[in-house]
């Protein structure tokens, strides 16, 4: 017998299915009293969501749904170390490198700072004996969008705080020809550093551009012992990359961390640590531990993780909302939303529950975004008046990472690019009538805020812990198991087909054809 | 009395909505004959589409839809200049800088080409007497988003063709000062030009960044006549920016032109032929004129343009799906997904026709993309497994930009690029069954494929003149206007309401308070 339920089998969706029935006018009941009691404050982050289409007797309704799916339970059983990724019989563990006992996760991250002192220090050097300036990911998917979005994100901010970036990161990630020869371009093999990722150590795409960027450099003059000092691993233990012949050094990563939940382990603790300091990526852990932790809290009142991951729910399957958008003002989160579409969609994309029955409901949305004021000028009019409603989750910071700043017209920058996002909440929510259909703005189109003082480290962590979190909630409440990708299965088994077809003059249409002729 | 009809006044729109009863089932139809049949060829770009949910019954009634709604008499009162932008009693005139009589843009090309030639020749030098190597675009939504993504496509191209690229691009849109402070952080001002590019001269983030940067130049030492020598604007005539005394240039855009659709007026021409030469930027005008050309064919079967407009409408219509992805299987795409989702989203995210009277049916859908095969391990879990079933439109490439390839474990870079490629087409279409319901592929969820030799500059242009008039016929059928963006209206009014209040301690939540005291 089956122990958890699937979501439309409880009682909390019953009543949810009849609260819907009852729209949210926030034209009506939008106030500074609203504004001050729909806001969770869980240090650093604080989650404003008065613009939601909820109210009391719905967030009730959260509370008992997320008893009922036994969320905490869950989640407690995550940490503890239980097989939770079912299909995959794993843990799932990407919890631990940021918790207080790491275990296995701790001495690897003792490694990488150790190592990372070597780069910085200038014990280790490259084969013709300069320092490193430059390191250089090769992998794809969460070896590649988290680290990838999360470099991006804090380039910036220690730029500011230390003058320069220690070493400036470059990736590999597409199997594109193009992409291998365009990063190598544009680096001094000299001293450039390459992090070579991939759990199994048979990743395609990340094998193949470890062969092609080798063969780049041996054409340039460099031999396998200069290679051997250029070269680093993050790879499962006792993987085919495994091998210290070939790696000056090797981090370990193992199967009970996901790739897109990665990012906290050897996958990004790598090159974050390289390219800004081990201490950097310590406090970025050190924020995610936080929200861990804070997640904990079983009223959804006082847990932001919960209530957004309620909310999203709510969209989803009640409002019927089949896509959302995350928009962070802050350009240094450009790729922040890329990484969240991945971490969401390879996650709660799914039709079937952790015991491989069908499931009758609608399961995670489309996940996109654009940092602001920029998505204001591209797709922000389709959010306002086109024909579908798609809730928005907004990020927001008080402080610039660039401490620098110009007061021009009245006002300086930052407060332009805040007196916009408050604006877009606004709008969104009470919008505007007029006599010309054209002009006229329904609102009630729902939005919910996170804000937090400045994207230091520790907030990043936090942000992504939250994130995390929200996608494994809404997988509990789904009954679904968030943390395989059977999906991804089918098409590498018939790339291989095409692959093994000898080739002809139009090899896309030929290909095609030849899955039809015998 | 309304001229033209909304899209359910129809015939077809009825005849559609009998014939989206009887499902289309790939599993049982697809063969080589199918393949052969459903491709269009319209040089340079080959489109693949039957993969689509979609017969010959189904396309005689797109071909009934099209003449219905008269799209080929909208089209042509287009080019010819009525007034078609209505809302704003404007023309649409973006056809124009590529069409053989250019008017009033051929000049202005041609003095982009004088002044690249004497960029590129060193007449023209920095403050210092030092050649410019960097172009520097400050622009926001269309003035950034098109001319980014179109300098991306082809920095690998002109590197490979050229051996360098002549001038370096970067953009500053974002308001966040993050954004101006840390691209400034990577410039050597005295070989840096700056496009600053706004058609009223009055866009609120464009403005700041003008200032912000001119600010940083002069702290830096640089005096009003050597600023003089470093900007050049892209504005209208006799807006606020149009002022020689400024400006080294100013290069003209006018009204008739939507920022969205400025790609190939001077909004991407200045860059563009300042990063790669002029003659790079008339190739890919050249490109974008063969497609105008060839989506004035009536037959629906001979024209790949209004053939990928009526599938989506059938989508989006017919078959009720809320979103679609786009997915170059090129790196130098990076960005046009991005650029796509503007084009489309501020276009047709529309609930008003063309009299603005309310429409009762759904407009543009949610487009998002990531190049593959990195969205192969993002997100495409979801588009194979999930519960929404996302159509997919494929870009793909005989050859590579920079042809410099290997063999490896039996297949090249590209072979396995695009075997991929063919691979994800497959098995979305036909999907596989199994026992563990985990490993199911429900099949049937539709793609169509666009691919060409290789991604040139005349590519790129016919690549961006099909999407760009996609989205036109789409909003003929629809009946709406995808030429004004009233919707980004209320955001801008709100932002000057906040920037009007006095400051506080806490920015973000005191100002979404107050706008509820009086």
């Amino acid at each position: 017998m089956n122990k958890y339920l699937n979501l439309d089998q409880t009682k909390a969706y019953n009543l949810l299915k009849e609260a819907v029935k009852k729209p949210i006018n926030l034209k009506e009941i939008l106030d500074v009293k609203r504004l001050r009691n729909y806001l969770i404050q869980n240090q650093p982050l604080n989650f404003s969501y008065a613009t939601c289409l909820i109210n009391d007797e719905i967030i009730d309704l959260f509370q008992a749904l997320s008893e009922e799916q036994k969320v905490m339970e869950k989640y407690n059983a995550l940490l503890s170390g239980e097989i939770v990724n079912i299909g995959e019989n794993r843990k799932v563990l990407h919890h631990q490198p940021r918790s207080k006992s790491k275990g296995f996760y701790g001495e690897e991250q003792e490694k990488i700072a150790e190592f990372t002192a070597k780069i910085h220090g200038g014990e280790l050097k490259g084969f013709s004996g300069k320092p490193f300036d430059t390191v250089v990911q090769i992998g794809i998917g969460g070896s590649d969008l988290g680290p990838r979005a999360l470099y991006y994100a804090l380039e910036r901010y220690v730029l500011a705080k230390k003058g320069k970036v220690p070493l400036n990161a470059q990736f590999i990630a597409n199997v594109d020809p193009d992409d291998a020869n365009f990063q190598l371009s544009k680096i001094n093999l000299e001293t450039t550093l390459f992090i070579v990722v991939s759990k199994s150590g048979t990743t395609q795409e990340t094998l193949t551009n470890l062969e092609f960027v080798k063969n780049f450099a041996k054409k340039h003059g460099m031999t396998d012992q200069d290679l051997a000092k250029h070269f680093i691993a993050v790879t499962g233990k006792g993987s085919p990359m495994d091998d210290p012949q070939q790696y000056l050094a090797s981090f370990y990563i193992d199967d009970n961390i996901g790739g897109r939940f990665s990012s906290t382990s050897a996958v990004g603790g790598v090159v974050l640590s390289l390219a800004f300091g081990a201490e950097i990526f310590r406090e970025f852990l050190d924020g995610a531990g936080q929200m861990d932790e804070l997640a904990k809290e079983p009223n959804i009142r006082k847990n932001m993780t919960l209530m957004s991951a309620l909310i999203g729910v709510w969209e989803r399957n009640f409002l019927n909302f089949s896509s959302k958008a995350i928009i962070p003002y802050s350009e240094a989160l450009l790729r922040f939303p890329a990484h969240l579409q991945q971490a969401d969609c390879e996650s709660n994309g799914k039709t079937v529950n952790i015991y491989f029955e069908r499931i009758d409901y609608q399961t995670g949305p489309v996940i996109f975004g654009e940092p602001g004021t920029n998505a204001q000028h591209s797709f922000f009019q389709k959010l306002h008046q086109g024909s579908d409603v798609i809730p928005i989750q907004f990020i927001g910071f008080q402080k610039s990472q660039i401490e620098n700043d110009l007061n021009l017209f009245g006002s300086t920058s930052l407060e332009k690019l805040n007196a916009n996002l408050v604006a877009q909440i606004i709008a969104l929510a009470l919008g505007q009538d007029n006599d010309n259909l054209n002009k006229v703005f329904s609102g009630n189109r729902p939005t919910s805020l996170i804000f937090a003082d400045k994207l230091t480290p520790y907030v990043l962590g936090a942000l992504l812990a939250f994130y995390e979190n929200v996608i494994m909630f809404q997988g509990f409440i789904w009954n679904i198991n968030s943390f395989d990708q059977e999906g991804v299965q089918l098409g590498k088994i018939l790339t291989k087909q095409v692959l093994s077809n000898t080739g002809e003059k139009n090899p896309v249409l030929e290909n095609l054809y030849s899955f039809f002729r015998v």
